[in-house]
C-alpha cells in the first residue's frame, strides 16, 4: 500500500486554486474576479464593533439555524427578485458558495446519482461532484456560450440528473441565462432533481437581464445561489447562500455540519448587509467599467463574449499563454482559463483597467 | 418521485444537534461541554483590532494555505507535545474539528472503505461516515469505557479500516487512551489507513495523561486533532485543526474546498493564540472543578467514569430522563447521552456546579 492511503482517484491531484502571485510581482490583480474596492472605513468600523460584540460570548456555540442571518439575507434578496417575496425559511447560508454547492450535492447527488452542467463552465463543479461521488456529465454550450435548449432538454431526459448546475452569468464566459432556459430545465428535471442557478455574479447583470429569483414561485425544484464575495466585496469573509423552497433548505440541514457557520461569520455578514446600499453602489461603477471594457476590446478587433458579470472573456489568440505572459511581464495578472484561445480579465478600478488596456495594446503589438 | 429528491438514506432524518434551550428556561447550561468563561476584555479588544485589520482587505480572497495560522498552531502544539517539535507543514485547520473530520473521511474514507470506532463514543462520527459514504463499524468498549486492545486489534485486522477514530478523552465518557493503545492501533492499521486521535478535550487531561502528539514521530499514520472550541473557549469561532505527517496534510488539501477558512476566522484564531497563557489558565480552574465534581458525585454513591475532559459521565439511573427533567425543572440543563442509565454534565464555573449539586441532591431525594 502506498502511503498516505488517500483514495486512488485523488492520488497525485493538485489542490484546486487559481495561480496566485504577490502584489510585488503583479501589482494589477485581475485574475480571480475579486471586487477591487476594499470595504470603506464605515464598514470596517461596523464589522469590528459587531465582531467585538459577538466575541463576548464566543465561548458558546453559534446559532446553528442562522436565524438572524437568514432573515437579513431574505430581506436583501426580496429587494432583488422583481417583487417576489423571499422568506427566511427559504434561505440557507454556508462558508462560501462552494460549501453551499457541496451541501447541495451531499443532499441531492452522491453515489448512483448524476449532476450535469454545460461546458465551458465553472471549473470547481467537477470537484464538488468528485468529492461527493456524484457522476458528472457536461453538455456543450453554443459557440456564443448560450444554451441550445432542445439539446439541453434531451440531455436531461436521457440522463435524469438529480442536480443541474447552471451558472448565470456563467463563469468564465459571463453569459446569463434567459428565464425560458431556467424554466425549460426545471420542467425537464421535474421532482426527481434540483436545478441550481448559480448567481454568484448575479448583481452585476445588465439592465433587462432577469434574476432566476423571479422564478422561485413557479418552480419548486429551483435553487438560486448567491455569494457576498463579489457584489458585497467580501471574498475574504466566505459567505455563500441560496434561496429555494423551504423543503430544500430543510434537506440541506440534514447534511450540514452542526455549527458550520461561526458566530463571527454571521456577525460580519449581518454588518455588511446593513451597508448594502453603499456596497452595491460600487457594483454600478463596476458594471459601467465592464461595459466600457467590452467596448474597448471589440474596438481592438477582438472577439468578446457578452458579459453580465464582473469579468470579460476575450480572444481568440493562437497562443493565449504568450498574451497572458506579456501582460504579466507588465505587472497585470489575468486568468488563462476558458476555451482554447480565450483569456479572462476581471473588472477592476478605472485605473487598473487603464493599466490592463495599455499592457494589452503593447502585447498585441508584440504579437503582430 | 417524492419531493424534495433528497437521498433515500437521508429522508426523514433530523439534523444533528443537541437540544437547545434558552437561558431563560435553563439559566445553568451544562449540556454541550462549552467553556463557561467568556473571553476577557483584553481578548475581545485584540480580536476586534485583528478583525478590523483583516476587514480592510476583505474584498480579496483569504490565504488558501493558512500560512500564518498553521505556523502559530504548530508553535502552540509544540508546547503541549512533551517536547516533540511540530512544524507548520504538519498542521491543517478547518471550520471546527467536524470539518477536519469530514475532510479526513473525504480523503481517506469513502465508498468501498471502512471507518471504525469503539462505542460508546462521539455521536457525530457515524454522520461523517454517512455523509462521505464510508462504511461505519463500531467495536465495544469495556464496562469502564477503556479499550480491550486484543479485541480492538482483532477488529482492525478483520475489517482493514482506512480510518480509525479514537477520541481521547472519549466523548461522552471522558476516558483517555494510554499511549500503548494508540501504538497498538497504529501498528495494526499500518500504511493502509490513518488513526485519528481526537483530542478535542486534550488540554483538560489530568497530570500524567499523555497526549498522542508525543507519538507523531513514531507513527506516520497517526493524526491528532484538536479544537479551539474548548480549551480556548472559542466554540463560536469554529476552529478545528490537526497535526500529522506532512503527506497527510497534503492529501487533505486535495479535498478541501478552496478558501474554506475565512480571513476573519484566521485573524480571530491568531488573536486568541496570542492570548494562550490567559485562556489556558482557565483550563486549570476547570480541571480542578472537574476533579471536585467527580469526587462529589462519588460521595453521593453514584458511579462516575474517570474523566480527562471538561465533562463528567455519571449514573446509573433506572430512569435517567426523570433525573434530567428534575434538573431542568430547577434550571440546570445537562445532556441525556451515552450508555443507558448515564447522564453527562459539562464542567461550568464553581457557581454553576454548586447549582448543579443542589439540583441533583434534590432530584435524588425525589427519586428515592
Amino acid at each position: 500500500m502506498t502511503f498516505p492511503p488517500i483514495r486512488e482517484e485523488l492520488r497525485g491531484i493538485e489542490p484546486y486554486g487559481a495561480p496566485q502571485l504577490s502584489a510585488a510581482l503583479a501589482p494589477v490583480q485581475l485574475n480571480v474576479n475579486e471586487n477591487p474596492y476594499p470595504p470603506s472605513a464605515a464598514v470596517v468600523a461596523d464589522v469590528a464593533t459587531a465582531v467585538a460584540q459577538a466575541t463576548t460570548s464566543l465561548n458558546r456555540y453559534p446559532d446553528r439555524e442562522l436565524t438572524d442571518l437568514r432573515a437579513a439575507l431574505a430581506a436583501y434578496l426580496s429587494g432583488d427578485s422583481g417583487g417576489v417575496p423571499i422568506g427566511p425559511e427559504q434561505v440557507w447560508a454556508a462558508n462560501g458558495s462552494n460549501e453551499v454547492m457541496l451541501q447541495l450535492l451531499q443532499a441531492f447527488g452522491g453515489p448512483g446519482r448524476t449532476a450535469i452542467s454545460f461546458a465551458p463552465t465553472y471549473s470547481m463543479y467537477p470537484e464538488y461532484a468528485r468529492d461527493t461521488h456524484t457522476r458528472w456529465l457536461t453538455g456543450r454550450r453554443e459557440s456564443d456560450f448560450s444554451l441550445d435548449l432542445d439539446a439541453a432538454r434531451a440531455l436531461v431526459e436521457a440522463e435524469r440528473p438529480s442536480v443541474v448546475l447552471l451558472p448565470s452569468p456563467n463563469n468564465p464566459t459571463g453569459t446569463a441565462l434567459p428565464p425560458e432556459a431556467v424554466t425549460a430545465l426545471c420542467e425537464a428535471v421535474g421532482d426527481g432533481g434540483v436545478v441550481v442557478v448559480d448567481e454568484a455574479y448575479g448583481e452585476f447583470r445588465r439592465a433587462g437581464t432577469q434574476s432566476a429569483l423571479e422564478l422561485l414561485p413557479v418552480h419548486r425544484n429551483l435553487v438560486v445561489s448567491r455569494t457576498m464575495s463579489k457584489a458585497f466585496a467580501l471574498a475574504g469573509a466566505r459567505l455563500g447562500y441560496l434561496a429555494a423552497a423551504a423543503e430544500i433548505c430543510d434537506a440541506i440541514r440534514v447534511v450540514r455540519l452542526p455549527y458550520h457557520l461561526s458566530a463571527v461569520t454571521q456577525a460580519v455578514a449581518l454588518a455588511a448587509l446593513r451597508h448594502a446600499p453603499e456596497l452595491l453602489g460600487r457594483v454600478d461603477d463596476l458594471r459601467t467599467e465592464r461595459d466600457a471594457t467590452v467596448g474597448w476590446l471589440r474596438d481592438q478587433g477582438l472577439d468578446v463574449a457578452e458579459s453580465d458579470a464582473n469579468f470579460v472573456l476575450f480572444g481568440t489568440f493562437a497562443d493565449r499563454h504568450a498574451v497572458w505572459q506579456a501582460l504579466l511581464d507588465q505587472g497585470v495578472l489575468i486568468r488563462e482559463t476558458g476555451p482554447d484561445g480565450w483569456l479572462r480579465v476581471s473588472v477592476g478600478t478605472a485605473e487598473e483597467m487603464t493599466s490592463f488596456k495599455h499592457a494589452l495594446t503593447r502585447a498585441l503589438k508584440e504579437i503582430a
